[in-house]
This record gives C-alpha cells, sequence and structure tokens, in this order.
C-alpha cells in the first residue's frame, strides 16, 4: 500500500466518523429516505474532496487502482450508508464500470453521465426466480430483434435497486440457439419507464421490503421494446461482460464485508471494555470474552490481507488470472464476516438484538453475502476444480 | 414417551398443518394482528378440542406433564403462531404458572382467571438496561412499602409483550440490606393502567418493533403506586420464584427450538429434492447439500433426546435438581437451532433470505435464543462448576 | 435402562477401576505383551464374577440384549484395555456373533468353543488396499471351488488381530457373474497355519506396528485351501452376514467411544481442578478451560443417550430398521469423541502430549473412528439419501 | 519477497523433493538413526551449495533476513527432515542465535562454533514438570554462585534434544528476591557430561519415546557446578533473552507448520485425484472431498499471508512491536495446521492412518503446536488484552 492510499484511507475513515457514522441512529430507525437529505449533503462534501466515484476512471470517477480502492471500500463498509455516500452503492457501480467500458457515446451520454452525477439511479436484471443462481446459462428471458427494436420478455428478481432506479440493464437470451452456451445472452440497457416493464412487488428480505437501492424487486417484462441500439456491448457476450465485472465486484464486496467487520470488531471491544457484569468487573475480564475478541482480531486480519493480495493479483494479471483467489475470498471473507458478527451480538447480549446498534443490521442483510454472486458451495468447487486439475483431474462444476 | 402422547402430538401435529400453517403469509407480510381474528378463530377449535393451556394444571390448563408438553411444544414451535393458539406463549404461560402457584386467592380471581381464559395478556419486567442479565442480584427497580402500597421506580427494558398486556409482574428490590443477595426482590404485579407506569418505547429487534406479545418494550416506572396485596408470593421470594418458573421455562424453549429446527429440516429437505440445479439435477444430488442435511439430523436427533431426558429428570428431581441438565439443553440445543436455520437458509439461496417463508423470520428472532433466559457463556459457566465441584474445586460463576 | 443393567455397570465401572486401569501404565510403556499375564489374571476374575462374554448368547455369553451391553461397552471402553478383559474385543466378538448365528455344528465346535474360551483368537480379512473401503462390492479376492475345496487367492489390509490369531475370516468374490453385486460375495473360515496364507507384514499405525489383536496386517492369499466345509453361512451370503455383523458392531464401538470420552472428560475436570497456574489459582478457574469442559458434557451426554436409543430401535425394529439411526450415532459419535480427545489434551498441556497418560493413545488410535466400518461422508450420505427420499428423490450413494 | 528469495525458495523446493523425500520412507519405518548417514551426506551437498544455515548472520550462516528465511522455512519443512538438513533444527538454531547475540568470545568459541559446523548438537532446559508452562516466572531450578561456580538443582521436563546434546542451556532463578519477577532468572550453559545433571528419561511422546534431537527428555539437577563464565548474557536477563528467541522462534515454527500443511495439501490433491471409487468415479469428484480441499487452500493461503505480514513487522519494529502479530499467527497457524491435517488423513482414508505416508507423524507431533511456545488460549488472551487495551481496559494475562 502506498503512502497515498495510506493517508487516502485515514483521512476518508475520519470523514466516515464524522459525516456518515452520525446519520445512522436515523437510518437504522427510521430507514433510508429519512437520511436521503443529509446523504445529499455529504455528498456534496465528498465531491468538494475530490473523492466522488474512486474507483471509476476519469473522467466520471478519480481513477484508484483496485487495490488502493479496495483499501477505501474497507472504510467505506463500515457504515451501510457509505457506500452511497461517495456513489459506488451497488448495482450503481457496476453498471458505471460497464457502461465506461463497453458502451457506445450515446450510451455513455444518455446514461452514463447522469448515473455518475448522482443524478439518476440503475438496477441490474440476471437472477430469476424459477432459475438457480448458480448455473448462469439457465435464464428464461428473451429478446428478439423485430426489425430496429429488441422486444423482451421475462421475469426476474433480485433485481436490486429497480425501485426508482431509470434504467435496468437486463441479462436476456438473444440466441439461444448458439453452441456454446455461454455466448447466448446479451445485455440491454431497459428504460423503467418502457411499457410493459413491471415492478411485481419488492422482495421483502430478512424483514425488511427495502427502500430506493437497498431494495430487491421482482419485476416481469412483457412485450417491452427498446430501441436496437440498447444493446450494451456485443451481442452474445452477455456472460462475458458479466463475468468480468463480477470478479472485481466480489473484491470490493469482500473490502466491504472487512469494513463492517472491522466496524463489529471495535464495537465489540468498546462495550467488553465498557460494560459491567458486577460493579468493577468488566465484561472484558471474561476469558470466553477474550477469546471472541481473539479469534474475531486474527480472522479479519487474515481475510484483510487475503482481499489486497487477490486484488494485486487482478493488476497484474486479470480477472481471469486471478479467478482461484477471488474464489477463495468469496468464501473465506463472507464466512469471516458472519462469524465476527454473530461474535459481536453475543458480546452484546441484549442490545446486541437492538436496532439501537448496526450489528443487528449487519446481521440480518450480511447473511446474504455466503449467497449472492455466488454461493459458498460454488466457489469452493471452483477452487478444488482448479487444485485438483493440477494432477491431472477435470472436474465438472 | 406414552401412546396418548405420541397420539396427542400427532393429532397437534395435523391441526397445526391445516389451521395455523395457513396463516404464516399473512403474517410474515402483514404481521401479527392481520392475523389476530384468524388465531381467536383457532383458538375457539382449540378449546373445543379440548387442548387448551396444554402444562397449565386444572381447572385452568390440561395438567400436561413438563415431558408431555415438551413434546406438544415441539408440534406447536413449528409455527411462530403455534403457542399463542394455544394460549402458552411466552410471557403468558410462564405468569399463569407463577399466579397458579403462587397467587392468593384474590391475584388468581383477577389476574389469572381472564389470563387463562385468554381475555387479557400480561407481560414480565425483569431486565434492567443499565445492568447486566447474567447477574440477576444486580438491578436498580425498587419498590418500598409506604403504608399499604408498594412504591416502585425503576426502568426496565426487554420487558417482552408489555404492549397491549392488562398487568406486568415486576421484579423489584424490596429489602437492598439483607445480607443475602438472593433474598432482596420480591414480584410485584402492576396493573398497566397505573400512573407512572410507562412505556418509553418498543424495541426495535433485528429490524421489527414488534407487536403485542411479540414485542419488547423499554418501560419506567416512575413512584408506581400498587396495592400491598399486589405482592406475587412471599417478600423475598422474587429470585427464588424467577428461578422456579426459569427452569421449566427453558425446557420449553428449547422444545419450541427443536420445533423450528425440525421444519426448517424438512423445508431444506423439502426445496433440496425439488429445486433444480440444471434440468434433471436437483440441489439434493450435490453432497454439499447432502451433507448439510446429515449433519442438521443428528444434531436435532441430539437436541430432542437431550430435552426429553432432561424433561424426565425435572419431573423426577425437580427444577434444582436437574439444574446441570437445563443449562447444557440451553446452550446446546440453542447452538443445534442457529446451525440448523442457517443452514436451511443456505440451501434455499436468495429464496431463503425472502421473508416469502418464514426462515427467515426464525433466523432473526432466534439469534436470541443463545441469549435470553441466560447467555451461552452463563450456562457453560454452570456446568463446568458442577463438573470442577466433584474433584474438588469451588469456582465463583 | 433397567436396575440390574445400572447397577451391573456401576460394578463394572469398579472392577475396571480396580483391576485393570493399574494396568495401563504398563501397557503404555511397554506395550501389551508386557501386561497379557495380568490381563489372564482379570480374565479369571471377569469369568467368576459371570460377566464373561456379556452380549454373546448362552451358552458361551451372559446374553445381555444389545442396548444393556451398550451401556457396559462403555465401562469397558474406559480403558484400552477394558473390552480384552471381557473377551470382547474386535475382531473377535464380531467373529463370535456370526459363529453363533451362522456356524454349523462342527464351525462351532472347532472355532467357536475355543474362541469363546478365550484359548485362541481370530481375525477378519474384508478391507484391500487397491479399492475403497467405501465400496464393499468392488473388491479382488477371489475364491473358486475345486472339488471339495475352495482356493483363494487375493490381498486385504486393514486384517485386524490378524498376528497370532488361529483363524481368519476371509471375504471372498465367490460369484462374480452374479446379477446382484451384493450377492458374490461369501465368507469363508481360513485356519492361519494353511499354506499360501502369508503376513506379508504388519501396518505400522499412529506411530505403532501394534502387537496381536492390537495389530493390523497386509496379508496375501495365494492359491489358499481350505475345505468346502469351511464356507461360513450361505454362498453369496458374504455381504449380508457383514450388515447384520456391522450395525450392532457399530453400536458397540460409539458406546466404547463414549466411555473413552468419558474417561478423558474425568480426566481433564481432574486436572483443571488440581493443576495450578500460579499459587492458589487452578486451571479450573479460567473460563476458557470451563467452556471446553462444559462443551464436552454436553456433546457426551448427547452421544450417549443417543446410541442408547439406537440401540433400542435396533432391539425393536433390527438393524436394518434402525440403519439410519446407526449411521447418524456413527460420524456424530466419532466427532465427539475426537473434539472430547483434542480438548482433554489442550487442558492437559504438554502431560497430555506425553505416553504418561492414555489420552495420547486415544488421540492417535481413535482417529480412524471416523474413518473404519463407513467413513464420515459414507454415513452422512446414506443419512441424507434417506431423508430426501421421503421427498420423493432418490439419490444413489 | 525478492526475486533472489523467490528463485531459492524454488531451488530448495527441488533439493528437498531430490535430496530429502526419498529419506522418508525409512525414516518412518526405522526412525531418525537409519537416515542418519544419509542426511550426513545431504548436508554436505547444503553446504556445497552455499544454504548452511540460512537464518544464522555470518560468518557462521547466510544471514537471510526473517521474512526470506520464513519462505525457505516453508520449504523445508515440507519434510520433518527439512531442517535437519539446514542444521536449523530446534532447538539448535534458537542456541546459536542466542550464542551469537549473547555469547562471549570464548563461548562463541567453544559451544557456537561446533554447533554452527554441525559437529555437536544442544538443548535448552526451560519447562518444568511441577510448574505451567503459561507461567515463566514460577519455577524451582535455582542457580547459586559459589566462588566462580554456579551451584544448580532443579528438575526440568521436555528438555528437547536433551540426548546427546554437548551441552544444554538452561533457565535458573539466580535472583529470587528480585522485585520484578521477570528479573530473577539467568541463562546457564551446562555440559552434559557435568556431574550431577543426569536423564532421568526420554518422554514418550505419542507413542514415540524419539531419538536424538527429536527427543524430550525429563533432567534432574543435583548440586551441578558450572564456572561463573558458563552464564549465558547478562545476570537476570534470562527472560528478556528467551523473549527475543521466543519471538522470531515462533515465526519459524509457523513457517514450518505452513510447509507441513502445503505437503498434505499437495497430497490430498494428489490422492484424490488418482483413487478411484468406483471405476471411473475419482475421489475427486465427490463434493464433499472438494471442499475439505478449497477450505485447506483457503485457510494455507491466510496463514501464508499472515506469517509473512508478521515476519515484515519484525524486522520493522522488532519481536517486541510485533507481539500481537506473534501471537495471533501462533494460534491461528496452529489450527490451520491441525485442521488441514485431519482433511488430509480423512481424505486418504485407512492408508492416511498409516506410517506408509508422513501424515500420521506429522498429526502426532504436531497436536503440540497449539501447546508449546505458548499455549493457544494465552496467545488469545494477549491479543485481546491489546485490542481492550485500546478502548482503557487493562486486564491481567
Amino acid at each position: 500500500m502506498t503512502p497515498q492510499t495510506a493517508d487516502l484511507a485515514k483521512a476518508v475513515r475520519a470523514f466516515v466518523e464524522q459525516e456518515i457514522l452520525p446519520l445512522e441512529a436515523t437510518f437504522l430507525k427510521h430507514g433510508f429516505k429519512a437520511v436521503l437529505p443529509g446523504l445529499q449533503n455529504v455528498r456534496q462534501k465528498v465531491m468538494a474532496q475530490g473523492w466522488w466515484l474512486p474507483p471509476l476512471h476519469a473522467p466520471e470517477g478519480m481513477g484508484l487502482s483496485l487495490s488502493a480502492f479496495a483499501r477505501l471500500s474497507e472504510e467505506l463498509g463500515r457504515s451501510p450508508l457509505g457506500h452511497y455516500a461517495f456513489n459506488t452503492q451497488a448495482p450503481d457501480i457496476g453498471n458505471m464500470e460497464v457502461l465506461q467500458r463497453h458502451g457506445t457515446p450515446e450510451q455513455k451520454e444518455r446514461f452514463l453521465k447522469p448515473l455518475a452525477a448522482g443524478e439518476i439511479r440503475s438496477s441490474f436484471g440476471m437472477t430469476e426466480p424459477e432459475y438457480p443462481g448458480s448455473n448462469p446459462v439457465w435464464m428464461n428471458t428473451t429478446a428478439v430483434l423485430e426489425g430496429d427494436e429488441w422486444v423482451i420478455n421475462g421475469h426476474k428478481w433480485y433485481t436490486t435497486g429497480f425501485e426508482g432506479s431509470a434504467f435496468c440493464i437486463v441479462m436476456c437470451v438473444t440466441d439461444p440457439e448458439h453452441p456454446n452456451p455461454y455466448a447466448r445472452a446479451s445485455q440491454i440497457i431497459v428504460p423503467t419507464d418502457t411499457p410493459g416493464l413491471e415492478q411485481v412487488r419488492k422482495i421483502s428480505v430478512m424483514g425488511e421490503p427495502g427502500e430506493d437501492w437497498m431494495s430487491h424487486s421482482e419485476i416481469r417484462l412483457h412485450q417491452v421494446r427498446v430501441p436496437r441500439e440498447n444493446l450494451l456491448g456485443q451481442r452474445g457476450r452477455g456472460f462475458a461482460i458479466a463475468q468480468e465485472r463480477l470478479g472485481p465486484g466480489r473484491i470490493h464486496h469482500c473490502m466491504r464485508w472487512i469494513g463492517i467487520a472491522q466496524r463489529c470488531f471495535e464495537m465489540m471491544c468498546q462495550y467488553a471494555a465498557k460494560r459491567e457484569l458486577s460493579p468493577g468487573k468488566p465484561l472484558g475480564s471474561r476469558q470466553a470474552i477474550q477469546h471472541l475478541i481473539a479469534d474475531a482480531k486474527a480472522e479479519i486480519h487474515a481475510a484483510r490481507l487475503m482481499v489486497l493480495d487477490a486484488a494485486e493479483k487482478v493488476e497484474q494479471q486479470g480477472a481471469e488470472g486471478a479467478r482461484v483467489e477471488i474464489s477463495v475470498i468469496k468464501y473465506f471473507v463472507a464466512g469471516v464476516l458472519q462469524r465476527v458478527l454473530d461474535r459481536a451480538i453475543q458480546v452484546h447480549g441484549g442490545l446486541g438484538m437492538s436496532d439501537d446498534l448496526p450489528l443487528s443490521f449487519f446481521y440480518r442483510h450480511e447473511r446474504a453475502a455466503r449467497i449472492y454472486d455466488g454461493a459458498d458451495e460454488v466457489h469452493k468447487t471452483v477452487v478444488a476444480r482448479a487444485a485438483l486439475k493440477e494432477y491431472g483431474l477435470e472436474v465438472s462444476l
């Protein structure tokens, strides 16, 4: 890590402490919209600092390297609101990266520009309720070219951030007969006001319907028509583009999770140091509590080093070259996060269950870390497959 | 288990399937009050079957033995609504047991009778926010006898079911100078309309403020005056009475948790058998999924046998004689529950995160199982202390 | 458990304490043969007590039920020498059961009688080095009937107790073309002095070559000829007979493991109560140690109840009816044993690593518990398969 | 890691494969002395390569940095014989480092020179059977200055490598009245032929009495007299010198453990790729096996990065500045090692239990990794103490 990155991370850490954490109590009690005005204000300060969109290339963003942003993402991840303040929330940041790389000049002007400016939001529609996320080539949403229009029909869910988004990037089967199943799909930009695109519902997740970018929708597409020019990147390259996005995206998630874990670690230490079990005998004097702390310390340290290592490997060899490292951190760090969160709640007792602290929010919403972007089971098989291949065994996924 | 108990459990299982599970979807989407009319209807059917208040002695209840009710409680626990339908929800059932055993005839007439009839609800105020739940003798709520009235001042939280309750049984320090710290407190019945008793707020827990008996309140008592006759049991016996209640209460919890775990187990098996990863290849054909199922099967079986064993020991030797067994099941079964829930969610993937299924509800609310009624750490120390005592070592808690 | 069984278990426990544990130090230092004279003496006392061969039917044994012997086996399992003293060591006890059930009068006279009298020992040859133990139908040892003789050729290893045994029961393929792969093998009694039967070596296991019944051999059979009458049970029933033996055999193992775990538990409590970390501060005052004790207590209790439950189910429904329960205890109890042993060693520190105590012996030799008689992975799949079948999914092993 | 270090590690890896692994079969079957002639030969080749004593400064050694040697130590750790071949086996390497830093010119001439040349061996006597290793200041061996001689009395065990050693560095209380308990002891060099120094026995550990440097002795010192000049370093600095040695020593251990874990990982992958469960179906096609591999991969990767990170911190800030990092890796890596070993054995089944492979050797002897040089429990408390201190809580060890 360069001294510049270290300084930046330190400054951002202080900024998060001063500007973002104070909004959390209201957020936890009244939801995202209650803090939106405050967050807009914070966003102005972020822009004023020159920190806007750290991982995106110029002209829209700061252009930090993956490993530099990984470090920053940890700091932003300490709060559920951190990434939004820097306009790096999912799925917008991923959509921006894809548009920057694959968008036509017209697509950039119309979709990327306002998105990067924070004026609109976007969503990404990939998963379908009838098909397993672990099998990306098995889907049912189709897009057929009729004249100069794509006619799209399908059913998606867990379409993150659909509510309030201006457009949705939809993964569609466009070439169902292509011999290579990984070349059958394309990504198409669908403005959300297009007739035939219907939000069936917001999916209530872990007790919350969610709001805005923090929500997941079930949507239907019925004879949805968009211009031919809304194809994003090349036809048949839908999976390839998704893959490009998911590799670094997993590193972003992992570093964000480390931020959460680190925050929880600090909270559990602080509470253990202060809370008394009996007069003069703090919780932290109990060895069982000490060992929860020690295990968390070790695991977070391991996770951080592994994520930085994977980020460096991606920088040197590309996401494909670091595929094993990315899969390893996906399940390892998600596991660390879950265990650290669990310990932090246990140390806080009843208070840890309550929404007075962000622990419960993290506990509920980050259970999904072991599921989204490839479940643990999928990534473990990827890693084992690579290991066994070195000894001559080819295993199918 | 007698054949009668087995038959009863089977009948109750069918009843839960037919009458209670159909209410769950509405409950999960719209909350408890949305299903209250339906539940009132179910309660009539329960009464008609002669199944009302199974663990309570006559004349109010069926008078099942602890081990017979343990078996039943598993069936009721399969749904978040099961116990309410039989009027055995916490903390009402515990309050009824205490009133039946320690209440004066007047207390029984005024408080127990309508409670047992399901006409009113009650609450129990023990935990205080400033003091650790693990140290029961350290509390700050006091009751001073002035003339014929108890004057109560204090601050409680996690007062379960306070909202909508007709009265609250409040643990108060009445004899602060008693040399035995365990003889300093008493339980006093406080009608909730008594001046000075204020609900500060419902505590939002794991994302939900809760409703009715499914809520936890923070309350303040400021110069609250109740008649001398509202003392429940003997003065200075507050802890002893609480202990009496907590022993069997923990067994009830454990068996309810097994019901939850069993339900989740069935759901994960069913989903694994049906959901296809690719055409013709169900999830259950994957060995990683199979082993999650096998581990759950073994752990639930272990937990069930241990709870029945503890219930039998309580019947034979009293709660005090079975103290070690009760502590053992408290942490063992809570751990099994958490792991089984986690596996069930993992098997269901994104669907498991959603509120379309009860998994998320259980996952969120039962994280507390390892905390309430004595955290894991407390019970483990109780068990170790008893083991070490046999070798001559006296360890303080 | 009947009072008689409880009394017997108590008496046997005292006997083990007084007669067998004192031999352990010599055994651990100098091996089995160094204590053989002492053990012969103990065997006389066992016979005098009427405790000889508890699980075997009359006339050879006491005829205890499976669940009564399960309880006794725990007591014997507390020492590595316990089962030998009662003539119930593997594989002899299994061989006796098979001979009692399937042996001809001549086989009983020649092989069972001296074995039951403790005059000879026996061995069982099933596993082959080139084939996985998890696939019983894939083996290479063949027996061909030539005239009145079986001519056997093959290669076995992990032939337990071969050294010093008078005969070996060998699993051989006799009907390689039978359409049902489970009907291709037979068990044949081979006296160990038969020409062509060669002990290649004793397999050194976990640092020890082993001695006598406590050893495992690699053997080769080259044109070994035994009389036709040496067929044990019916031709083609080799697997069926093995299966009959393995079910109760696994229960015996599990209960023995519980005896080991219980012994280790007692040792760790005793050491924690006595050993001081600093003057006046015993090891057991440390919460981390207490929680190791509490976890061990809970797991041993779970394991014991599950084994007794499985034994009762076998008595009621036969080994086939209790197949799932037997598989469950096989991996659950083996796991408990490994964890308890690990904790006991950790509590004892350097002393736990040494051969001054039996912990190291158990730690080394019982690692195999998760492997022999079906590895964890195999039994978990058996259990999951049964669970998924209830939801309509047929999974192959 | 510099390219030079990478090249060196690669060369050493090849050397270990070609020169050392071929000696293992004989070592596992017949013990250390059986391979000693072969190892002497290998040592000549090591010297010829210029690789002798990599971590020791000139003139005796190569003078590799800690992090460079850490990398090398992984390669040497892949075999139980690797470190001996490079003369970096414990406790000799630690003794050499201490002598190099604190020895007088005479001590260096007499003790360091032949030790560094591989002509003699040495031992280190610290732990006492009556006192816990976790409390270094509680010991009973004393040295009293009478005229020009130290007169030593005491009792030690786990004196590693005592058998066959030319001298033993003994930790003795020399200043029992010093107010600072950490300033009461000194290290004194005792030639093993000094009258009064008696080897009571070699301690049999995990089934093996051990040989030579691979053994642990119990020794007694009765009126043992050595010249005043045999004091190593300053009087009263015994603990300080030991601490200096233990910090980097723990890093050496950790990297050696990673070498073992990596070797086991490779073995399990290779076996899983080759061994068939049924014709054409290798073990590695089973998902349960794949996930054991994936978990091992992730954990070893985590461990390696953490050890390198700790080594760099020691280089930058000294062992005291990296105390938390060293404690973290001590328990984290020891835990990884134990789990990887366990998985490797499970994958190998019966073969993994046998001494045909080095798995069993590692499994038995490295169980001590969680005990020696500070048990897990001690290091976890060190880490938690440092974390809690940042929040104002001072916890005693």
